[in-house]
């Protein structure tokens, strides 16, 4: 950081990848520079771009003087004060985050994978260098999420989070649920437009709306929780014929991330999961559609706030990112940044409540064959196992004799629900492996 | 400000006024303390309560020695940092802003009807005294999101901003639509639990949603607007018929504030209004139900964004307040208020479009003798405005010879609309004066 000619300060920035995010980063920073500096005082520069692949770089409006193949070289530049890592993925990302915080750089990333896999070991590698790392971008793009739970949010006690906080397979449900598109049908639409991968394993299992829920519960909860603490499931094994039955109660399938404060005797600590759930139509995660993302959090002075956006994409990314560029010229990020108590090692961590001891609602689907004392022999089995039945719809005979079974549970226990479900399943008239869906926010 | 034993720094809070938001002030400071000074390494202590009735401390658990019946002796205690302004209403509330201010305090207040009204000479002085105002509690109660529109979007130009602002009247609107209510049923109703004052004329009038819009419009655009700028109208004179026929077309009626920046030759500056809208039962301000407040803004970076939660009480505007006052301790506050330009003499204002220049669809409802030839007459003078009907409904005729024809018009001018329904009011058809709301976020 040195001072200009009219005594404000000059910020230079290092980007590290040159893909989409990284352009936009570029653009954002380019074209708002006048703006920002009106709006902030600083004058925050461009300063150098390190992108191996030239061939990115074809459509740049930079001067191409500040363009390197060699992350190191914007690293180790003395007059970089901030390096914004958008490579993505673990390396080589993870030497370069550490080797600029080591050479005195504030670092700003949209990299989720990285962050809920390394997080601890690059937070505290900031804290060692008395620097800082911002990371809005990485949950919810151009959703102000992480800055509004950090200061906003401050006199409050969080008790939970839940959101839809990837895009990919909302967009995939969206279709499903209003175009009557199959699960496959829906991914390959998503796929032509450019918002799942090649490989859209990551999105459809649940694996990025986990890594997004790690950092939100750490920073929620100021507690290290690993993506092993998160029960993750996907929304590859969602039929659309559940969908539609859903639809028919009034309910709307999402994948909600789900991170909540348990304090009940036998329970304490934090639930930590990522499922399809249905919720009602009139609730306010029900209208996020297509590639919309959402996060409700519940404080216990402001209780319910939403935060609703795009969750991805070029530009969307690119706001969240010069925000925390702002404020880590502003000198805030370094201020805020040593509270960020989650990643100190002395901290004891919350324990993480077991799926088991989960308390939920269920949807169920059995195919049972079609004859006397079915629904009573399932009722009772349900009711063995305290799991009580709030409504039922019998769907009618198919061809093959089987029929289709639809209940509704009130609130119960995962592990009893579980049970109650292998108990009927080894009976002789369920004809095929029944389906599931948990009912509400958590 | 001064440094206690062990280094940490220490502010002392004073809070003028212990009605409801007060109360809950004082209340988050004194539990949340601990994790306060954890969450941000700073000891904020609450320090003195005035209050005149002392009746109203009855329940109150701090230690009473912190009470006085004298605002000044806040105000002028050299001890207190932080001037907390909750005692509403504009005199003798700016007074004591002012007052505060000139004695080096930062103030913090909820009072958005003075900050719409004498917010540039408070600001103002604040700039003169160094000092900064907090006003994020002043929209939206427990949302940040003036520090969501300062600090998140910092990257971004603000197009628009389209919000319930006013919970007291989206309740009442949530009973008409939901039960069936007729508006006076649904104001009573609002009366009886607290939501709506004995004197509702503020909140139905659309008179806070205007002080609200203009405190969130000259923080987007960087201008200062006036209330006197902010075209407003209320839902004091909407029927629950109305409500119902936008029911059954898929509309929603909210009573939206909406701020839009136009660009076209003619049209240039901010369109500011407050008005009962109709929006698609699917967009997700629709499902913002009850007492909740929300805001959608549109960044040019991040598209749009959406901000809900509680837009009043007294834990969830206290929330805002205790945020603000970490702002102010941390130094955050004074480094940004400075750079809210929008107060400064010297800033050209952007002008206002009047409501003539206006786009908007439009759905009215129209009360005419029930003879052949009518619907032909209305489309005729309808379309030589250029007014465009996008779709249209007969109802059942009345005992007294009359139909009610509902039209849905295509996006036009609102002075072109206007012209044709006062030509359209002046046949002999027509049987009542006609009702009209606008259709869309605008």
């Amino acid at each position: 950081m040195i001072e200009n000619d009219s005594g404000k300060k000059i910020f230079r920035v290092g980007i590290l990848g040159y893909g989409t995010v990284g352009s936009g980063v570029a653009q954002v920073l380019l074209e708002s520079r006048p703006t920002l500096k009106e709006k902030t005082g600083l004058d925050i520069r461009l300063h150098k771009i390190a992108e191996k692949d030239e061939a990115k770089l074809k459509e740049a409006r930079f001067d191409r003087s500040l363009w390197t193949d060699d992350a190191r070289k914007v690293i180790q530049d003395p007059s970089v004060d901030i390096v914004v890592e958008v490579i993505g993925g673990i390396e080589p990302a993870r030497t370069f985050v550490k080797e600029a915080l080591a050479a005195g750089k504030f670092v700003v990333t949209a990299n989720k994978a990285l962050l809920a896999t390394h997080g601890q070991e690059l937070f505290e590698a900031a804290l060692a260098a008395h620097s800082a790392i911002g990371f809005e971008a990485s949950v919810c793009g151009g959703v102000p999420i992480i800055g509004a739970i950090r200061d906003g949010l401050v006199a409050n006690r969080i008790d939970s989070l839940c959101g839809i906080l990837n895009g990919t397979t909302n967009y995939i449900l969206t279709r499903m649920l209003e175009e009557g598109a199959s699960y496959a049908d829906a991914l390959k639409e998503a796929q032509s437009r450019g918002y799942a991968e090649a490989n859209p394993a990551l999105d459809v299992t649940g694996g990025d709306a986990a890594h997004k829920l790690v950092l939100l519960a750490n920073l929620s909860f100021h507690s290290i929780f690993h993506l092993s603490d998160v029960h993750t499931e996907g929304i590859d094994k969602i039929s659309l014929e559940d969908v539609r039955y859903a639809s028919e109660l009034g309910y709307t399938l999402k994948l909600l991330a789900i991170a909540r404060r348990r304090e009940e005797k036998g329970a304490e600590g934090v639930e930590l999961r990522v499922h399809p759930a249905l919720i009602p139509r009139a609730h306010p995660l029900a209208s996020v559609r297509d590639v919309f993302n959402a996060v409700l959090v519940r404080g216990d002075a402001t209780g319910e706030v939403m935060f609703y956006g795009r969750g991805a994409g070029k530009l969307p990314t690119a706001s969240a990112i010069v925000a925390d560029i702002v404020d880590a010229a502003r000198g805030s990020a370094s201020q805020t940044f040593t509270k960020l108590q989650f990643f100190q090692k002395d901290r004891p961590a919350l324990p993480v409540v077991p799926m088991a001891q989960v308390q939920s609602r269920y949807y169920v689907h059995f195919r049972v064959t079609d004859r006397p004392g079915v629904m009573g022999k399932l009722a009772a089995v349900l009711g063995e196992h305290e799991v009580s039945i709030a409504s039922l719809i019998q769907k009618d005979q198919q061809a093959n004799g089987e029929v289709s079974i639809i209940i509704l549970t009130h609130q119960t226990l995962e592990e009893r629900f579980r049970r109650a479900l292998k108990e009927i399943e080894a009976l002789p008239f369920v004809r095929q492996p029944s389906r599931f869906i948990r009912v509400g926010e958590g």
